[in-house]
């Protein structure tokens, strides 16, 4: 008798995620299906047109089943993972929300496949008895109108962000039993331990010279040219690796200068800073908000990132407003405060 | 006998330079002469076109002489007066060597119209023999390709730049001597004792409203909107009272209120945000970073400020490079500073 096939249904269909269903289809140990949304109606007659380093030139490709809203995937069936692969961008839509009704609880395991900083809050608050599983991605993979573009290999690091109504054994073992659905012969997924650790290491980067670069609109490269990466990036690198301290997450000792020159030789533009320069909204919250919340929590002192979190407030209320997702009025509103 | 007339240069005939012009022309105690840089063929030819809410509607117009550069005005003569109203970007080109050819030692005084803070410490270190007065200008008044259009009446108060050479009597003397030239029937020039005062009532917006709308891209009603103001400008605010205080200047106790509810209404793009739209250098240094250096000397600490600056020096980087003032080499160089 054959093991019967996991269910898996993963929203957000961009470069990333593609793959991502890509790699789960290759392995055929999961029923995948995948929720698209504006491209519904051409991707469920002609599939995708995907040009990939790990799976060859693929046309009309399609995973089993193609659904246009998480609503419609829900319909008669529940997942054994959801694996969400969207942006992250919780101060327009939270993800824990979109997912929702395909997640039961007790039985989904949820995978975030996203950028940022301590997701797995939002899930294990509203999900208690649910499995969340990270995963943090290194991959070049671009939709362009449709077409999915693979120009780095599929690298995914998978771990669990720790829910304390699971013992960690059974979170490993979760996490283990996505990375068998996952890995294959042509992409590189592994377990990672600790997940913490590696989502703090990426923030020295991302909450300081993404940022910054965003904010400034300039690449790494004239930020360093302009004195803007020591004025303000290294102290506010060092921030991160005092709130990584106070967290127990000890990064190692060159971090910072380890990072700095990451982009060495490069004028290179961080992807925030591309976000802003297309007019998308920017994953603020989750790089720079989540970070300070802990931050709060733990009592750290971080001057430096709470002025850039402010100041990039502003950023992404032009964003959002670019997008159509604020509204003000022609008319300024009233401001009655008081101010000292 | 009558009394001989005051020679005068102005430098800078944008907008108000060239009203400035108007005003002493009008008044015909001086004889006016001005330099005029990229227009100088147009101008030298046919004169000014000014739609001038003071003087009316005027063609053709022109001051006694139109020189090309400082150099060409300075040959044979001195002058009793340099007006300099350019835009003052001393990480540009220092106006105090603009301004050299055109300045006799012990006997020119130097009137700067311009934005920023304390202005005159450049030109007294430079001229310590001569007087340095200031003008600080409230005038609607644009330059569109050699055509001026004064919206709203020139408004000027002067005063001087304290220099410790001469005692404060014959400053203010001359201070006033200028107005007489200056001021007419038309225009409201008069004279203000405290331009210390004055220039750090100015500075609680333009060190913080303007400069953080520059940098976020956002007016100041979004500003507020965004909660940026509340997080960022306001406390910026309050470092400048404390540097003007630890200065022994008082600011109102309700000078903050009073700068935030002063676009109430309107959805206001403060003029460094303009210029940053428009693509052109912000004047950065006069506004914040003269004022850091006086905090600086002061032992005032300005954590907000200080980053604010650093931030715009990536900004006026970018703008610098688009100008053609900044140029880097198309392989970035190599960066060899560790970073601890």
């Amino acid at each position: 008798m054959t093991k019967a096939k996991a269910s898996v249904l993963l929203i957000g269909t961009g470069g990333v995620g593609t793959i991502v269903a890509c790699g789960l289809a290759y392995k055929n140990l999961s029923t995948v299906s995948v929720v698209v949304r504006s491209d519904y109606e051409k991707v469920k007659n002609d599939g995708w047109t995907i040009n990939s380093v790990d799976y060859g030139n693929l046309t009309n490709w399609k995973p089993d089943n193609i659904y246009p809203t998480v609503e419609d995937a829900a319909k008669g069936q529940e997942f054994d993972y959801v694996v969400i692969t969207t942006k992250n961008l919780p101060d327009v839509i939270k993800p824990e929300d979109v997912a929702e009704p395909a997640i039961t609880p007790g039985k989904t395991t949820i995978v975030l496949i996203q950028n940022g900083f301590d997701l797995g809050r939002p899930f294990i608050a509203k999900y208690p008895n649910n499995i969340c599983l990270s995963g943090v991605s290194h991959i070049g993979s671009h939709n362009h109108g449709g077409v999915i573009n693979q120009t780095q290999g599929d690298k995914c690091l998978v771990s669990y962000f720790d829910n304390s109504n699971f013992d960690k054994t059974t979170q490993e073992a979760k996490a283990k039993e996505f990375i068998e659905l996952y890995s294959n012969d042509k992409n590189d997924v592994t377990y990672f331990a600790d997940v913490k650790w590696y989502r703090y290491r990426k923030l020295v980067y991302n909450a300081t010279l993404n940022t910054v670069c965003a904010l400034t609109r300039v690449d790494t490269g004239r930020l360093h040219l302009a004195g803007t990466l020591e004025a303000v990036s290294i102290p506010a690198m060092r921030e991160v690796v005092k709130v990584a301290k106070a967290d127990g997450v000890e990064l190692p000792a060159d971090v910072i200068n380890t990072v700095v020159h990451s982009d060495d030789g490069d004028w290179f533009k961080p992807s925030m800073l591309v976000d802003v320069e297309k007019g998308n909204p920017i994953e603020l919250e989750v790089i720079l908000g989540n970070l300070l919340t802990v931050a709060n929590e733990l009592k750290v002192e971080t001057p430096t990132l709470t002025i850039l979190y402010h100041l990039l407030k502003a950023t992404q209320f032009k964003l959002k407003e670019g997008k159509g997702l604020i509204k003000v009025p022609e008319e300024r509103p009233i401001n009655d405060v008081v101010y000292n």
